[in-house]
């Protein structure tokens, strides 16, 4: 066994090395991967070696969309069996701690997670996890749609904070890849106004055929709103989205903003009783992510716009970063 | 304008009456009747002349679930016109006592609620009702449709008490009118595995075809479910319902059993720490009731097995009697 | 009976006028007025003559925390006789719209609310309310602490918002009359930790004595906190405040800043999954405030650092703008 | 170091053996018992070898509600030195399963808990547990309040489960430990109307003094509540409290039965929307309830009404046995 990795070794430059293949512990799964989705967040970390207060400041593996094949288990594992296909939950939390034990686990203070410095991801051919955090893939399901459980889990985490129900009308702000998932959740949660809102006529377009029940243009007035799923980033639009809310309506914000702080409008806030909520990652997501796949709710291969090799992980990288219509690369080690 | 109603005028007897042309008050709107469905407590009014306390002393016309078309309006109405095609939510709160003020005005001890002792229903030509508790009916929804919001609402309010969200696993006990929208419901909610349980194959056999992902014989056994949506009335399936929760369900009883009091498997409801409620009428349902429809989430003609005249009102309260196949009858005035 | 009023005629200027007494609507009662507290909002009436958009443009009463004794009932009330001794809800929602039938009916739309123009307030011998706005005083309250029960109200809606529960650590921000009575209402809330911070000495001793567990001066760092209770409207105290807020931790923001807009540590707020919402006055409070009150879980008297003579009512207006000590005014028409 | 312990060898027979000090797992640490709550399922497993389909088939230590010093600590722990008081939550969960991942890590079916076969329990000189679930006593609190933190967690997740707050109207049934703790629990929790019931009247004198607002003879009809709290186990008991909730109140049951089924109002829980669920253990309660024993909200030792040795460990296991006035033994090691 081979195992080669797309390694980041400073800004703007990926080097393919061979690495030890990693040995799984007791209760780990050894996993053959097969399909990696390219994140905004590797992306940030290829262009500027960080984001935030987490610094790359060794060589890093990227890539946590990650689906594979199991092909060796440790001596305790109970759960799979080798050549089970799985779909990677890419953090693992302590399971002790107060955010853990509360059911928050995507809080825990020592989480370890794929591609987040020091910890290596998936642009590799192999990697291990913990049994529990690898999740059975139904037949039906390809290894693209299994590593792409992951960008769905935040689209899905984003429409439970909005506590959506059915009926619902939802807007949803930016329609990158993780804003057209979160539209096609809260189409699967029953949301029968379902708008997004772009400054991309292509990612409008993959919108509408998605299934949005409008897409709107950036700076388009959206209509009322009983969520807000925030996905751009993009002031304006967090703020023209809160003033889309009806009283007692939900913003939850998913896109980070260039910087710490932002203006909202309080006063609005206020005299309608508006929540605002961000999401951090996600917590018991992946069965629901399988179900909606499984059962055809979603089309996770409807945002795929780019097949790679492992040697071509670069590339795949700056697909986004050339051409907005690269809505989601797929990197095939 | 003539208003023919037929009234119930003891147990087992309908009589067709000529009635007064109901005067609207200054915020009501007059309702030529086109489509009133045949619910479960009509049948029992008919056939027992009361449900539980609620007795019937005095001739009353029967039905509640009714659409229709707006001929006159109050003085003081604002929201519709003569000629809007619109479906009834049969109960008007007090909008001041504890139970309305919380948002519970399905619990308001002083509702006037069409069919229900001394309060007249549908099955007539025409009605009164608060402007507020009339709602536009979408043009690509038929009047059958409209008057089968009502029941519709029953599905999404006990779907809503299950704290039901998309993903989740699902059982229904009883196939009849309630069980079968609930399921859809279910669906509509993105549950992605909704099973349901019935003893007449015919009423299994139209789950199948409205999108059960099982359709069970009563007594064989449901896969674990997140919640039990039980419409059934039959303690044996309340029981075996109970059983299938996994830790921390929910079950929500909407059939109404025999007695005052049933056994339930408490050590179980202990140690798993499930969460038992029941469900009287609903509230704020009628906008999601439209939505579902009018998305074509739900199919509501579906479960249509029966059109009547106002004649053969006697008719349509007997079909289900004669035949559990014959699930939901529809009188049009 | 003769009926005289505080007149706020235009900005700055009270007038007492004679008016004719009220004629109660047949769910009315007519209540003669025996305390009113000066809340901020009069205050800021009294000097700018408006609030946002809500323009004072004819005389107006102002005064919304009122109690008095019941002399005459609308013919179909039946919840209060001649003599009950009530506190005033002030606001008296439309019992209909969908803010009123979600149980939000603080939202409401059409509601008609005390000394909010045009409608006038309690500075006044007699005033008339529906049935169900008044609420009956237990003997062991006085008619000051009748009259807060509208403040209490608001600190209780706020700790509601905030979903508090014994145990938890609190932090309020600002220490005016709003925000010592949230202070007592958490502590009646179980919370363990409550921290509340000012620039006024005055205020924070004031703070000490009725069970503050720890005073700050503006600018001193508070403890790790569940819930945050701003009360300030001051930018730099919700900042330093939502920073204080332990992961998954709620900001509830009462105090009105003085813009439309404000700027909030955005990235936290996602990092932390923190949750931040507003409060509009409130809904369902006045039995849990009777009921805090009468059990002496709150004291009500605590507050109130000065009594004034209707005729004095400009002074009750100016007493807290003179001097940050002067916490509450009560006027005794 | 001599570690004896109380083993229970067969129904109602104690023996007072010697046993290996244990030695701690790297995160665990070693502690000195000071004081152990002797718990009704200790009483239950000691009269019948078992509790439902747990059955004691070894030697078994009985004992779980424990305080002690810590005297040893394995090599990783990082919470805890030599010294410390603390308390000991003795339950340990998996932390990966999915009821442990929700947050709802008391119904871990992996969870290692004292004094459930085959676990030892406390009723020893020393134990070992895992740094995360032992808790830093504050210097205010004895021993004994420390080994009664586990029953007080027992009425905090009552009193969560129930959803209660400030002014809520709570009927407790049953004055034993459990009943009586949770009703101090309610007011901590800011419940302003707290019946307690009972057939035993020194346990009723007991509930008089620790502050409930009415203490009913078993048969006497309490008012109306928000929140039942069941602590009896009597099915008379559970299906009057029943009749004593408010629409859409709240009935948490918490006393075991006899029997695996009971029979409940169902008609009225469906009619008024009641909630009923029940609990089993705790989960995220220890630092809730040492907050509350700390700032004087709860009185453990209240409730105290024997201390023993450890030689006479099985006096009191059949001190409640022998008359129900004694409440709650403890046993220092």
């Amino acid at each position: 066994m081979i195992n080669r990795a797309a390694v980041l070794t400073r800004p703007s430059e990926i080097v393919l090395e061979e690495r030890p293949v990693p040995e799984p512990g007791p209760r780990d799964v050894l996993v053959e991967v097969s399909a990696v989705g390219v994140c905004g967040s590797d992306v940030h970390y290829y262009e500027h070696g960080r984001i935030g207060s987490h610094v790359v400041r060794a060589p890093l593996v990227l890539g946590h969309e990650s689906a594979g094949r199991v092909v060796a288990t440790g001596d305790a594992v109970a759960k799979h069996a080798v050549g089970d296909r799985v779909t990677l939950e890419p953090g693992v939390p302590c399971g002790r701690c107060r955010e853990c034990r509360a059911g928050r686990y995507n809080l825990c203070p020592e989480v370890v997670f794929f591609a987040t410095p020091p910890v290596d991801g998936a642009f590799a051919n192999y990697v291990t996890i913990h049994e529990d955090f690898a999740f059975a893939l139904p037949d039906g399901l390809s290894d693209e749609a299994g590593a792409l459980m992951e960008p769905l889990s935040v689209g899905i985490w984003a429409c439970r904070k909005a506590g959506m129900s059915a009926g619902d009308r939802v807007l949803v702000t930016g329609a990158g890849p993780i804003g057209l998932l979160a539209m096609q959740v809260a189409l699967a949660f029953g949301a029968t106004q379902v708008e997004i809102s772009d400054v991309s006529e292509p990612r409008l377009e993959l919108a509408r055929r998605t299934g949005a029940t409008r897409a709107l243009k950036a700076g388009e007035v959206p209509a009322e709103a009983d969520a807000l799923i925030e996905c751009s980033g993009n002031s304006a639009a967090l703020q023209a989205g809160i003033r889309a809310l009806r009283p007692a309506g939900t913003a939850v914000i998913v896109g980070m903003g260039p910087g710490e702080t932002a203006e909202i409008p309080l006063a609005l806030v206020q005299n309608r009783e508006l929540w605002l909520t961000g999401t951090f990652r996600y917590a018991n997501t992946y069965p629901t992510a399988i179900a909606l796949a499984a059962s055809g709710r979603v089309d996770l291969e409807a945002i795929i716009t780019g097949h790679y090799p492992l040697e071509e992980t670069e590339r795949a990288l700056r697909a986004g970063l050339e051409d907005p219509a690269n809505v989601k690369a797929v990197v095939h080690p």
